[in-house]
């Protein structure tokens, strides 16, 4: 592994906390958040961008038969930051994630007062973008956080009202979306300034409302389906007709994200027979759907042969088992609703 | 602008220079590549990465009307510390880049010895990719060094011997290849480690020559052209049904980048009327081309109309100006050659 030190004294600007306060109720019922939660779940992030800077092995890994095991490690040593991150967190108090999608109790450094109100689970992909890691991509984490012990069978669209994207390229970023009713919610980037341990607030606001962009993005995964469903070949063929710019990393942050700084982009994922869903509804699709919805867009779930599978918001769904999966088409609103429409067509 | 404190000592790991003098001649006649030159260049590297991990204003600049402006910063600043390392370089007498594309002398830090056998001119794009900065995706640097102390009017086939990538991501690598006559040529990625201070190399020898390989990946650039060129648009649904996977960024370095990690790729840039070249051929297209030729691959010239224009190697014709563009099609070199038969059909 590379550098494995913690980071010492890790804070959250003035501005950023600010900007998060306006989207927390300031009653005394969600005060973990950010005396606790937020800050931990940032210094994790930080973390493993520092541990990923010096990891070498994964670099190695891609020209040996051992491939597998050394990406594992990266994966394990990210989700390994995470865990020790929320130690420190009592209103915590359950936690599972894609490499061990089981919800499970957490133990902590110092047990939780007796007056503590607050109760969560956390549900997170340490790194998720593994084929492209050892080309030296952009990858990312993916964290969910919902009320209550289990996100199980309770609605994500109000139950999950926290998502944290952490974006590691030359930089390292965070995607911050929080929603609470009667608040206005809040899709911001934040960035790590490595000399001063700062978490800094650097987009206060991100949108994917623009009445009339410059430039289209379009971001097709899982094409091959596209061989199978040929509304989606024929799709794609119209973005080329339209003059829409291609940017598909195949990591789901780093193209999420890019569309959400561009202020424009459709993510297309469908899933055929042929070619099924890998995207986790827990780790993946209802985190990635709150930062869309806080930030103005859409985001539905593919599920062709659905009884009314045409176009169900991702988060009116409830999640039954930790390790469903789905298709999802989200970004831009007005892009998201054509492209449903063509795709059942 | 971030931090802009050199970074001391930067050395290059005893393996990494014994797998680099294998590629260059021992008789003394180009004592100064390890010397001073590729020490001095990767040094400059591993600082851009540097400035660039705390230059937040580049998240910023993406949502004020003065992105242009700021973008330019992170250029300026990566051009400053090329330059500034090419100071300590005597036998590089010439220089230009993509932000200053004229070959003018350099100034030295101190004077060459009059015993100086060497002499030669550096070609590079100091950060390319600036459309993908604010989202916080990889990014690179494109270096070409060249015999002489001019580019212009010597084939570029033998007169380019080195190209180094340099490579912005989660970690920060580079890509070196160099090739003189009779000796083995070299394609490999050193990784620095910021702890040591010290390049390694990562992987000794990349390659493009797969006879079977597992997935197979394009990334089609320019994708826009697809209206004007029905065969280009044919192409893509072609790779599309025969599964191939798609990785396009929209970062030269890194989608090349990428088919030479996982060992197999075709990357396509066709131009038309309608959308034309942009790519540099002197910073962009012939380091890159020196790369891929020495992984194995092929790297040819995109010139629909062109007299014989039917897939000439980029580094066959001579550059009469430092601003020429040209299209281009590489990587893989049976991928290479169906595509431009295709694509000229």
């Amino acid at each position: 592994m590379g550098n494995t030190t913690t980071i010492p004294d890790i804070s959250l600007s003035p501005a950023l906390v600010s900007h998060l306060q306006k989207a927390i109720p300031q009653d005394g019922t969600r005060d973990s958040l950010l005396g606790s939660v937020i800050p931990s779940l940032l210094t994790s992030i930080a973390e493993i961008a520092k541990d990923l800077q010096n990891s070498h092995h994964v670099s190695a890994a891609g020209t040996s038969n051992t491939f597998g095991d050394d990406q594992l490690n990266v994966d394990v040593q990210a989700e390994a930051y995470i865990r020790n991150a929320i130690t420190s967190c009592p209103t915590i108090v359950t936690a599972s994630s894609e490499e061990d999608p089981v919800e499970r109790p957490v133990v902590h450094n110092s047990p939780a007062s007796s007056t503590q109100k607050e109760a969560y689970t956390l549900a997170f992909d340490p790194l998720d973008g593994s084929s492209i890691i050892p080309s030296n991509w952009t990858v990312g984490t993916i964290i969910g956080l919902w009320d209550g012990p289990t996100a199980l069978n309770s609605p994500p669209a109000t139950s999950q009202f926290l998502s944290i994207l952490g974006v590691f390229g030359p930089r390292t970023t965070a995607i911050i979306a929080i929603r609470f009713p009667s608040l206005p919610s809040v899709c911001l980037e934040a960035a790590f300034d490595s000399l001063t341990h700062t978490w800094e607030v650097t987009r206060p606001t991100l949108s994917l409302v623009s009445p009339n962009p410059k430039t289209k993005y379009f971001s097709p995964a899982n094409m091959r389906s596209a061989s199978d469903i040929p509304q989606y070949a024929k799709l794609i063929n119209e973005y080329i007709n339209q003059a829409y710019t291609l940017r598909y990393s195949g990591g789901l942050v780093p193209d999420i994200v890019h569309a959400l700084i561009k202020g424009h982009g459709v993510y297309l994922s469908p899933v055929s027979d042929r070619h099924k869903a890998k995207l986790r509804r827990l780790y993946e699709l209802c985190p990635i759907a709150l930062v869309v919805e806080c930030a103005g867009g859409k985001a539905v779930e593919f599920e062709k042969g659905d009884d009314d599978g045409k176009g169900v918001d991702i988060l009116e769904r409830e999640i039954r088992e930790t390790d469903e999966r789905g298709g999802i088409v989200c970004g831009s609103g007005e892009e998201v609703v054509e492209a449903v429409a063509k795709l059942f067509a």
